[in-house]
């Protein structure tokens, strides 16, 4: 006999082999008819399954949260299923459900499964609910379950790997296909389905592997669920950075040329050196020491920085020059930093010291992590170390924290929460040994938090070994949470490299590193500005600020070739849109390509000497003088993002 | 009987084995007295070795210019010998004389000569020529040769690349030194000679080697040309940019982190990022459009460029990142720029299109090449690639030549000289086979340097494979020759990447590229300016372009500071220095580092609202309000380098 215990705390007993279905008539039938899997001790399992051991038993009904993954595990079967009746021999991959939908890999060895076609696959699979919706549970023993899937290596890798003498298939309308999780017992609840796309994905996620095709789909117990997560789906790829990336032509990755390496196109590149310009200003108006570091060096630093003990996997191979010398592309830039610190014996009376770069590093991230900008293999980190007494390490802390808000309040970020990672206090041995130091750096972060009057969120256990930190998380266009900034303290590498300080004792001292990023890597960076502005950049990042356009080439050309020098000349990224096109689409265009301001030239403005101006996101145009417009873009871009 | 021509023709027959001594003798006892060498088919002999054939003679006189590097050979030679007296087991490496001194290498196991000893080796050599300036010459068999240098492994392995049974070996004051170049009869012509300095060196340059001390010094004929080279030698040194780079804390270079890479602190970061944001602004003015591209590619890339045939030994090895994947760091940025080029399609009306960047690039010299910033192995390129229709070469051309030289005279650089490489018109056939364009180009080039009026050297057989090129030279501190700029037009590449424009004829045309540098890499023209500036930087490039000194910090601080405030506020690099020092020290020091303006404020400053100003450069103090002097200042920035 089996023991189960309810989600209401009741205990019942069945016999070896019982089903969740039997275990659900036995409360009662309307359980049982909308049961349509189980949970047992956290797993989810067939209503059919034969249970050998006991638990914890929750039913899982239809139209429950836990009941839209089964449902969409069930559409994820049937879409193989019609896949194998429409393209004879069709081998197929995974197939997985979870929160964001369902996906099916196809390998279909003549040609692959194009978009075109998911419609047509939609509508087999309303036909086969329509016809019979009954999915039939069959069990092969491994030997029968192998020949099944003969002719089909993926499954037949898969099915080897299953642990059990007995292996599960559907069968849906007559058709078997390997379980590869629970599916309801009957598919009529599956009304509101949508396959969204294809796309090449490696089997088992190398890329030595054979490119499958993934079939993408979502499913809803509701027709306005499913309306609502399209629409939020549309959006999303409205806002994705690559979409708008391509569609500005502000950057692009070839992955023949080189996975995670982007090219940054001159448009995004004006973008880009704006913000560059932007934070070192901002950053030696604050005290830091801007310095330029090489990305090699020999990999003893590495060594010597620990990095190569407990980073490696992230770190490119060692380049072997000669017997003596094996150089290494920085992963961090904190031991080039040191090197810049140590280069001259320090005063306390030159604490804090600042230094800032701009700093390329390269890691090796996994090519299925890689995403535009936002996750690559070369980065250049808007980075900077303060070398600090112990004792100002709140008030440096407050500085950088200030800075930072000042920097989010220029590019109009407001969309983000803090979060203060602390060591955990029932292990203190799994982190740098020196207890004083850890609880006077904690209560000093939060001192400055609250000295702020900031909201955060505190994470026991969450530190790195090496000391406390802040983080300013934010999520990006498809949801992934990311980090925008983070201010690291560090107690270590100050002691691996033997830094010190003369105090003003005379004697030398220890100081305390902190690690900030404030708008980490001008590619995660951008990619999020992209994503933020939904690529209408205010006016200072814009790419193309003023696009000038006469009504007439002939008639007030020269007047708007004229206008555009004038513009040039103090630096304003101004162009004149001459081609011979009608007058609409050049505005269009130019309303497309969101470019912030657009002058219109005609008759009047010639005669009167002014422009006739249509700002982006605003309907009206206002007619005014040059010098009047002039003044408005510049005090416009002396304004960066803010809001007015 | 061998035959001798004279160097007016005379000829004249001597039995074999005669020597030049004998010979000198034959035409005049006088001249024999002279003789120090002979020089027979242009090859420098020693004047008592038995010729065993004839040809063009010259004898070689004391007091002439090829007696001048006889006479360091002789100096070199010893020094070997007083250095073998004064350290027993003392090993010898080469020993050598040219147009700039001479050097001797030396191994000595337990403790390496310092340059303390100079002194003392300098008076031995004194001492030995005063005792007895006779050179014996001994020659020895192979292998009576190698008994004698048995227990010096560099002397063991030269004397063993002599293809001679009779090795020729210099006894002076009774010690055997084996001879690595001609030395006079007599040493009784060297009275004006100077040991300078000692430097490690590699045995064969290889740094897989033993490091050997090398002993520079040199010697003339007549005290004033020795004491003018030694004026000459100071003032180079300092200029030197790794002199004043290290008084100055503009960059580091640690061999023991990375050979060849710098480290740039802050005062050199400033300059470079100057120079920087100066160069991008010109090229945005002027048309380009800059770009960001990754340092890294696969290796394919490469292959296909033909970098990986041509160039390999000067590239960092390949890292290899899985089965698939080589990446490799880039010797040149000409691949990247190609990848924005073929983004897209590109119309005759976009050429000429022009791409620019601050491109990163390794190139792996060898470490004796290594010197500061002038030569490394990462280096940032102010690179520019410029895609042309064939017919736009000379206008290109031209304009990027206006360029340049209008970027030199922003800087006040006017010390160079042109270079115009053609292929060799004898060997065509060695070149990118195009005649017609080939004929074109430098026709083109020619023209375009006629038509601004520019005076240049034509090199025929220099130019490239790929396409004819002009060069900018100047000369380091160092005298070494170096190349400022160049102009270099590619027919192949264009071919290897299968470049294409759409004309107006709507088919598809080859562009011809043109690669260009303004100012060669950050590195090299840091350097360049260092030198040519003697650390003095012209305002807008100065780190510091303001030192504040309050004549007493308690009465003036306030105001100073207040100065400092209004100068930093409008992006002046200012300064207060109010350490508790003597006025007259704190001038001084503003001065050792060269800063623009220094500003005293005392009384009658404060009451007043005035500065007392002191130029750089400049004796007079100048009296002035402070807006005349903001004035002032800002004029200067704004005049960049150039003479008023």
């Amino acid at each position: 006999m089996l023991s189960f215990e309810f989600p209401d705390g009741n205990q019942k007993e069945f016999e070896n082999g019982v089903t969740v279905e039997d275990i659900a008539k036995s409360i009662s039938i309307s359980l049982a008819k909308k049961a349509v899997a189980g949970k047992i001790d956290g797993q989810i399992v067939d209503v059919m399954q034969p249970l050998v051991s006991g638990g914890k038993i929750e039913i899982i009904t239809s139209g429950s949260d836990e009941g839209l993954q089964v449902l969409r595990q069930s559409a994820a079967q049937l879409l193989e299923t019609v896949a194998k009746k429409q393209f004879a021999g069709i081998k197929i991959g995974i197939i997985s459900s979870d929160d964001d939908g369902l996906f099916v890999d196809t390998d279909k060895a003549e040609r692959q499964i194009s978009a075109d076609e998911l419609e047509d696959l939609a509508s087999q699979m309303k036909q086969v609910i329509k016809n019979d919706a009954t999915v039939k549970r069959v069990y092969l023993d491994k030997a029968a379950a192998l020949k099944e899937v003969e002719n089909d290596p993926y499954q037949t890798k898969l099915v080897e790997a299953i642990d059990s003498d007995k292996v599960l298939f559907y069968s849906i309308a007559d058709v078997l296909t390997f379980a590869q999780g629970v599916v309801a017992p009957s598919l009529k609840d599956l009304k509101h389905f949508k396959l969204l796309s294809v796309a090449g994905a490696y089997w088992e996620g190398k890329s030595s592997n054979p490119m499958l095709q993934r079939i993408y789909g979502t499913a809803f117990y509701k027709a306005a669920d499913l309306e609502a997560d399209l629409k939020m789906r549309q959006e999303a790829k409205e806002r994705d950075h690559r979409v708008i990336g391509n569609n500005l032509d502000l950057f692009f990755v070839d992955p023949k040329v080189g996975a995670g390496l982007p090219y940054w196109m001159p448009n995004g590149s004006t973008i880009r050196r704006t913000i560059e310009r932007y934070i070192i200003d901002k950053e030696l108006a604050n005290g830091y020491q801007h310095v330029y570091t090489p990305v090699l060096a020999n990999l003893d630093l590495y060594k010597q920085s620990g990095h190569w003990d407990h980073y490696r996997e992230d770190m490119f191979p060692p380049m072997k020059m000669d017997e003596n010398e094996e150089l290494e592309l920085r992963p961090m830039n904190c031991p080039s930093h040191i090197q810049i610190y140590n280069h001259h014996i320090r005063s306390y009376r030159e604490l804090p010291l600042r230094i800032a770069e701009l700093g390329m590093m390269h890691r090796y991230e996994k090519s299925g992590a890689l995403s535009g900008l936002q996750r690559v293999r070369e980065m250049t980190l808007n980075d900077g170390h303060t070398f600090v007494a112990p004792d100002q390490i709140q008030d440096e802390f407050k500085k950088i924290l200030k800075l930072m808000m000042d920097v989010y309040n220029d590019f109009d970020i407001d969309n983000y929460t803090f979060r203060l990672s602390y060591r955990d206090p029932k292990n203190t041995e799994k982190y740098f040994d020196d207890d004083e130091m850890w609880n006077k750096a904690q209560t000093m972060l939060k001192g400055a938090m609250d000295e702020l009057g900031l909201d955060y969120v505190e994470a026991e256990g969450e530190a790195a070994f090496y000391g406390p930190k802040l983080d300013v998380q934010t999520k990006t266009a498809m949801g992934n949470e990311e980090t925008l900034s983070t201010i690291q303290l560090d107690f270590m590498l100050p002691e691996r490299f033997d830094l010190h300080y003369i105090g003003e004792d005379g004697k030398e001292h220890r100081p305390v590193m902190i690690h900030r990023g404030l708008v980490s890597t001008m590619e995660r960076f951008t990619a999020y500005l992209i994503e933020m502005y939904k690529g209408a950049f205010p006016t200072w990042l814009a790419p193309k600020q003023v696009e000038i356009i006469p009504v007439s080439d002939e008639k007030y050309g020269d007047y708007a070739r004229k206008l555009n020098s004038k513009l040039t000349a103090i630096q304003l990224r101004s162009h004149v849109d001459d081609r011979s096109e009608k007058m609409g689409y050049l505005i269009r265009d130019a309303q497309t390509h969101k470019v912030p301001y657009t002058l219109v030239i005609g008759e009047s403005e010639v005669k009167d000497n002014t422009v006739s101006v249509r700002k982006y996101g605003e309907d009206d145009t206002r007619t005014m003088s040059v010098d009047d417009f002039i003044k408005e873009i510049l005090n416009d871009i002396e304004n960066y993002s803010r809001e007015n």
